[in-house]
């Protein structure tokens, strides 16, 4: 690493530890362009390694996860959980993820300017991440957005997702707790979503429980979650967020969930769980970029070879792994 | 490879090649199974590989992909394609994509259910196609599902997708003509869409063409294309899929693009693209079975380094990937 270098480093990993925004703004930023564009990472690497030694543990914060479809009422009910927060005192991190941008950009930018509510906040900070570039992106760049904010100083992490597909449901396994938000007359109804909902809702939130068919779906809701199997009976909490009706409920399910959490050792065990995840795909990330900085020629001869019929797949992937592993490791290339 | 095994796969690859449905059923389920489970490929690995050898050149089918959100009518426009096509002699396959599985898993199901027109024809295929394991896994299955279907002399498939998200334009990818299907007061309208549409729509359909908006939807579709830059400007087919309106009109514009492909040479880039993606598809995810595999006490342990802050992240990639490159290459490990 270059000696000039190591200033920018230190300071920046400083600014993050005293909380600066613009310090964790960058540094996110940062994350997203290393997943956009592979070897893009160099800076990054050092900062966050500088991040980790001395903490004391990384990711001490608490990550809340809120997913749902689009139009439940995400961005009210996340509204009304950092209000909640702030008033018991702790410093609220919200880091909005949209995997299917770029085609939902212009809504998700709606949602930001709705909570602008805290914008003013010194101890509120809200940021959004959208897939730039490749498939796995964001399951690289979010987990290390979510340590550069509690590098920071931020406690509690509210990650919203903007509906419940596949991704969403990875993303939201970065989470302690899982929020899944519901509202009544929706379409995507608890019998539709019913098939994956159980296994990634840790509470459950019907908003706008002042609509019509409200209790029908907060009843249909309990009814099922009454079925679950394992220690944890995932809560139904009515809201009407915008009102902020039901927010000392929401605060008090999720202290249940942490404290279940911690005293079944199921805590631990999602950390670990993470933890090596995120090192399998920061390792993956790493080898895709070999591939196309060293091989691509290679690549592409193989990619010619595999047209024509002459090789078929596994051997053209063989071919290329052979070659990756004839490689010496090096560091810093990330 | 056990010599017993040699009979089934020349059987298998085989059978494929004669058109047996069940064989091409078996085959995608074997690649379906790949992706989710690492290390369970090795049927998969020699009936593919018996497929390609002696191969005209693999993936001579045109793939035509079809997506769109819910409820603009992507299944009865597909069967309208698959009547059009059947007309003209081809043999059509369709295999219908759902990355967000398993939260949809009804919808799609009632989708197949619809598409049960073409059930008794001998030269039509149906299958789905849902994203069983980790993230990754579809775009990693539904190219081997496309290869086996066109080793079994399908030369149409019909490559259809539920949205228009991240995975969803990966898969969009896989196709040589594009097709975005908008129905009008969807609320998704051409302003939200905007972002990120003209990058994969070669073809736009307005279905529902006889409902009130459509006009309006038509007339913006056709101003916005009217901008764009490139040698190709999307088409905008309107259409009233149920009742078979405009089908001519959707071929005329199918066989245009697909004669535009061809002239311009794009045709070749993009299917040399797609080889590269595939054949760095297939080596990642035989280096992720490595890592499992072969490294899962390694990654345990760097998993608890990474979560008391003695390693950092990037740290444990490298160490995870320089144990890695310390193996020699094996085969049939995938």
């Amino acid at each position: 690493m270059p000696s000039e270098r190591n200033t920018d480093v230190q300071e920046l990993a400083d600014a993050v530890r005293r909380g600066s925004p613009r310090a964790v703004a960058r540094l996110i930023s940062l994350a997203e362009d290393a997943a956009a564009v592979p070897g893009r990472g160099g800076v990054l690497r050092h900062v966050m390694a500088a991040l980790a030694v001395g903490a004391s543990g990384p990711s001490r914060a608490r990550v809340i996860g809120l997913t749902g479809a689009p139009g439940v009422g995400k961005s009210t009910t996340t509204n009304m959980l950092i209000a909640g927060l702030r008033g018991r005192g702790h410093r609220v991190g919200v880091l909005a993820v949209d995997p299917s941008s770029p085609f939902t950009g212009g809504a998700l930018l709606g949602d930001r300017v709705r909570m602008r509510d805290h914008g003013t906040d010194p101890d509120v900070f809200i940021r959004s991440m959208s897939s730039r570039g490749r498939l796995g992106g964001l399951a690289w760049a979010a987990p290390q957005a979510l340590r550069v904010l509690a590098a920071a100083g931020y406690d509690v992490i509210l990650l919203e997702t903007v509906g419940v597909g596949q991704i969403e449901v990875d993303i939201a396994r970065l989470a302690d707790t899982t929020v899944v938000l519901l509202a009544p007359g929706m379409g995507d109804d608890v019998q539709t979503a019913k098939a994956g909902i159980l296994e990634i809702a840790d509470v459950f939130v019907v908003n706008k429980a002042d609509h019509d068919g409200a209790q029908a779906t907060i009843r249909e809701l309990r009814r099922m979650t009454s079925l679950a199997k394992g220690p944890w009976r995932p809560p139904t909490v009515p809201t009407v967020a915008t009102r902020g009706d039901g927010a000392d409920d929401l605060l008090t399910a999720l202290d249940d969930h942490a404290a279940h959490l911690e005293k079944s050792g199921e805590d631990h065990r999602r950390r670990l769980t993470r933890a090596r995840e995120e090192i399998e795909n920061a390792a993956l990330a790493q080898l895709r970029s070999r591939f196309t900085d060293l091989h691509g020629d290679r690549l592409d001869a193989l990619a010619r070879q595999l047209l024509t019929g002459e090789v078929d797949l596994y051997t053209a992937a063989d071919d290329i792994i052979a070659t990756i592993l004839r490689i010496r490791p090096e560091i810093n290339r990330f």
